[in-house]
């Protein structure tokens, strides 16, 4: 077997993988990936070169009909109309995974008779992912495969390079046709940003002098050494501040040189003025007076851009079983909802510092704390009325904190089991994200049995550090935010390009951190047509305008000379990537959103020229064809493998026989539409 | 002679011969350059090194006593409260140059007796600037020259490596201790954008859009075939548009990869939806409906941050000789007003056009066209009366188009004089700025007798084309927009920075034209201490969001990783080479703004530590005392050429001996302040 046989099976294998994952966690993996898998599975070539015809025709549906709007929710968003039954299950967690058992005397078929209450769900074990992701290093490290998967790279940036070459003309004409829209009146998804951080530093400072100005009297904080409760004037005397003194400078929550590699640094420029009092008071939601001054301000420059949507980090630590009835209760008692805004909860990684300061034994308390909760309401949504009403808005799962520290402990098959876990290091990166997935399946399997919305993963991986732990996220997260190192790895980012991986790029962000701004591989993975889109992480370190979105949009474009082509396929990648549900995407993108190729783009609505995406169509299923092919042929050969060598060089594909790009047909079918 | 006794007499004869021509126009003259001219004159060498203390002494005015923003205007700001009388003189052009010489029977002192009522202005001739240019080419050109310069600018750079490096967190430090001011609330003044693109995309469309539907009915043109007036609506039935068709796409007003090197097409930019007559309609002062659309939307923006100010072009072209009456009936019948704005006239280099459509015959029509009624309203106010009153808010010129096309002519002694001028081609870039200079000139003079204001000649130049330009700018101009080739050209480079000439420079304008973003030497010219400012050229072409002057500045910070102190440095020299009016800078700025050092520096309104403007200080000080010492010297020899060798070297500054930078006293200092 030669280098393109070898290199397609090892591929399809790590795209195999993914796979079981993702189905047992209920996460969704790319339908035309997913098609092609099937195909190289049961062997069916027949199908392997469809009519393309089908592919190219649009479907617009009438505005009259589907606005772009999605219907507002009327009334109190949380209120519950439906509440489901309880379950009278049991909750344990074993070797640091979820586990449902029914109470002895419910061991029936539920009411209807027809659905057992709680079916038996398919499970994970640590060793299993061990194993796989030790398969997955031997891929990764393979030299032939690394060249293969570089060249393909390659080929997929000069590719781009044509069609701009050829297209670009057309694909402005396109654009233009279009009434009424443009980037600006697109949906655009702001997948990651941290809410603790999403007003610029301006806003803070407005808001902050505001609430010195208008609520100085209310209880803000308990005095450190006496433990009395003090006001904000109190507060602020202790601090020796004054409305009059405070500035941007004094604020100095801004990234600056001084943040580049030193990622302490920076996480400490979230206390204004340094004090991490004020970040208490004014940035959290669960401090003495429950969030109050932070939930009246962190939607409002939002909102004043309709069109722009967010998807901002809360936390849980899991230092405490409340830490989910207090955020549900901060979120419902202060109304904190916007339909620009889904949540997404970000679990640090700081069980050391938990454990250092006896909030916690061992890793398994951390996910007791995480998890129980979660399990509790979606077996009973009445044992945390609220929590069940809040998780309406939430949408998925991020894990945050310094990518670059070391891992201390090696994971290997002798690594202890959450329960065991009782030292002081903190467990490796690999380690966290498995137990979150772990834990998150088990739950979305429920849900979905429960018929709720799941969750997704969608951890910050590849900021920097180990390559390692892209791999992790390959096989078990949804989608990523950063993937900065998949630069260096040519076998990882060819798959996610092949799964078409969601990957939530923040380029100012990197700049301030890791990377310098025109060093960023995002043009280049945009080029090679990998799932991409612009998030602002932290408006208050790094953005100055009061768009911090259309900021990071701009600079983009200015820097990469980027196309409006080019800006509208990163919107509407982030719409994709984020967890707003089905029918509201439906609204922002076209009725047909999920289909493959042209007949999911809804031009009206996305402004996306049909000619890119059936560009970007036809080169992933090129891709994929060529795999599959040759794991097909290489797999007809297997019985005979002293004969593999030169029939296979015959069978493939030779470069005139592949389809090429056809602009012509396309546009003719696209002004018909 | 060494190169340095050589450098430094070549390097005073510039200065020199800038300063020449700035006295003669009325034009302003760095104030420490010049007192280090006079020393070298008059050989004082005793001065050369004052007592420095007293420049670390700042002076800060109470805000109580004189507040940050100038007291607004009260009532009709075009109000003229008194009217000079009129002077009876005869204006001619002799040789291009506006002369004037008193009518028969006035040949009199004025009204008081004991003040001429017209002196006589001295004069400058087209041979004596050709002669100065020449030699000025001779510097420029100049080998060793060249290296000395080369040097002296690399010295500067490593010079403020090592300030940052050891003064940052000082200066920083200052910055914070400053209450209530920071970057976003000190004045900053976009000295360089054109009215026609001062809206962004996104408000043209709107503006576009409203004017459709609220104004329809108005006339706004005429048909080309019929010449029968057009209604804004009969306008887009003929264009074939709906209100609900436009978007920014087919707008096309933004630069885009085509742009680059195409000067051509980015001009072809300006015209919404690619008509003229669109640009004609909503973007013109002197369309069919003389600019009323324009004049009521062209501040809409601006007026909504009210630390940002500008000074947009408008054009005067030189056809006719009604435009300046047509163009301050628009500004005043329309109230076209703002404390945040004052004007600058911009005139195209378009003779060529402009005569091959038979609008003139000699370049001097062009001439004519421009300055007869300026003199006419100088000389009696009520001969043109709204034109004096809309002057009171113009500051300057500008000359504006294509630098990269080639001169076809060679200036030289043999060029014909303007009213000769009658040939298709284009006159070369200096003939344009020696006309406008030679006029500007006799024109400040007229209004600086009578106690008017003066104009500063500030043209585009150095963004393309020969580096010959920025010689002509450098004897003539005030200060310049865009300067990048400078980069190429260190002699003027450090001429530049010795004369402290004010640099406008857009980033984001030759990232789209001439030059890409990481190559833009701004950055290097900021470090090494040139007058350099941020503006934004064309925000309809540039930018994104609804701050350009902000995203502006924030794309700088964010690829060059610029500190709050360089930011706040930056904005400063914005409003220092601005236009504005020194009573309105002192509110800014300080009232001693004026003031060489720290001592023009009022950290309470610029946020501008008092550290790095004492480093500049004392870094342009040095500069100038190692030149003048150096010419000092040189002379002393001259009279024994043969002996000259061996002393000099001897007497040369000795690298110890030469002041070295003073953080500690400085900052003690501040503190105390």
């Amino acid at each position: 077997m030669d280098d393109l046989h070898e290199a397609a099976l090892a591929l399809l294998k790590a795209m195999e993988l993914r796979k079981k994952y993702m189905n047992l966690s209920k996460q969704a993996h790319a339908s035309i990936t997913t098609r092609f898998m099937t195909m190289a599975r049961l062997g069916s070539r027949d199908q392997l070169d469809p009519r393309n015809d089908r592919m190219y025709y649009t479907a617009q549906t009438p505005m009259g009909d589907h606005p772009i709007h999605p219907p507002e929710t009327e009334g109190d968003p949380f209120h519950v109309k439906y509440w489901p039954c309880a379950i009278p299950a049991r909750l344990s967690f074993v070797q640091g995974i979820a586990h449902l058992e029914l109470a002895e005397d419910s061991h029936s078929n539920g009411p209807t008779g027809d659905r057992p209450l709680l079916p038996n769900f398919p499970t994970v074990s640590l060793q299993e992912f061990i194993q796989d992701d030790c398969l997955m290093r031997s891929f990764v490290g393979s030299g032939p495969l690394k060249s293969f998967c570089y060249r393909r790279l390659s080929f997929l940036s000069s590719k781009f390079s044509l069609h701009v070459l050829l297209n670009e003309s057309r694909e402005s004409l396109e654009q233009k046709q279009v009434p009424h829209r443009d980037f600006y009146n697109i949906r655009k998804v702001d997948t990651h940003v941290h809410a603790a951080s999403c007003m610029n530093q301006k806003h803070l400072l407005r808001f902050i002098k505001k609430c010195f100005r208008t609520r100085s009297n209310e209880l803000v904080c308990q005095d450190k050494k006496t433990g009395k409760p003090m006001t904000l004037k109190q507060l602020m005397d202790h601090l020796k501040l004054t409305v009059y003194d405070l500035n941007i400078d004094n604020l100095d929550v801004h990234a600056d040189r001084n943040t580049f590699h030193r990622f302490d640094k920076f996480n400490a420029k979230y206390n204004p003025i340094g004090q991490s009092q004020l970040r208490e008071v004014f940035l959290k939601t669960d401090n003495y007076n429950n969030g109050a001054f932070f939930a009246h301000e962190v939607f409002s420059d939002l909102e004043e851009s309709k069109y722009q949507n967010a998807e901002p980090r809360l936390s849980i630590y899991g230092r405490s079983i409340q830490e989910w009835d207090d955020l549900s209760t901060w979120a419902i008692d202060f109304k904190v909802y916007s339909p620009n805004i889904r949540w997404v909860i970000q679990i640090p990684r700081l069980y050391d510092i938990y454990h250092s300061k006896a909030a916690i034994i061992s890793f398994q308390d951390m996910i007791t704390n995480i998890f129980q909760p979660l399990f509790e309401v979606t077996l009973n949504p009445r044992s945390h009325p609220k929590l069940y009403a809040f998780l309406e808005y939430v949408i998925g799962f991020d894990s945050v904190d310094d990518e670059s520290k070391p891992d201390t402990t090696h994971m290997d098959m002798n690594i202890p089991t959450p329960e065991n876990w009782t030292k002081k290091e903190n467990p490796p990166y690999s380690y966290y994200i498995f137990y979150l997935y772990a834990n998150i399946a088990r739950l979305n399997q429920l849900r979905a049995h429960r018929g709720m919305h799941t969750f997704a993963l969608r951890p910050h991986c590849g900021e920097a550090g180990s390559a390692s732990h892209l791999i992790t996220a390959f096989l078990l997260a949804s989608s990523i935010n950063h993937g900065l190192l998949l630069r260096k790895a040519p076998v990882l980012q060819y798959l996610y390009y092949l799964c078409q991986i969601g990957i939530a790029m923040s380029p100012l962000s990197n700049n301030s951190l890791f990377l310098e701004y025109h060093r960023n591989p995002l043009n280049n993975y945009l080029a090679r047509g990998l799932n991409v889109c612009l998030s602002t992480d932290d408006p208050l370190q790094f953005h100055f305008t009061k768009e911090p979105l259309m900021e990071e949009y701009s600079i983009a474009a200015q820097v990469w000379k980027l196309s409006a082509t080019d800006m509208c396929e990163l919107a509407r990648n982030s719409v994709l990537i984020s967890g707003f549900p089905d029918f509201v995407k439906s609204h922002w993108l076209g009725l047909n959103f999920w289909e493959e190729g042209v007949r999911g783009n809804d031009i009206a609505r996305t402004n996306l020229p049909n000619i890119r995406v059936a560009y970007r169509h036809e080169t992933l299923t090129e891709e994929l064809r060529l795999l599959v092919t040759a794991a097909l042929e290489a797999r007809d050969f297997q019985p005979h493998p002293m004969s593999a060598g030169s029939p296979v060089h015959q069978k493939q594909v030779h470069p005139s026989e592949r389809p090429h790009l056809s602009p012509k047909p396309l546009t003719e079918l696209t002004e018909e539409a």
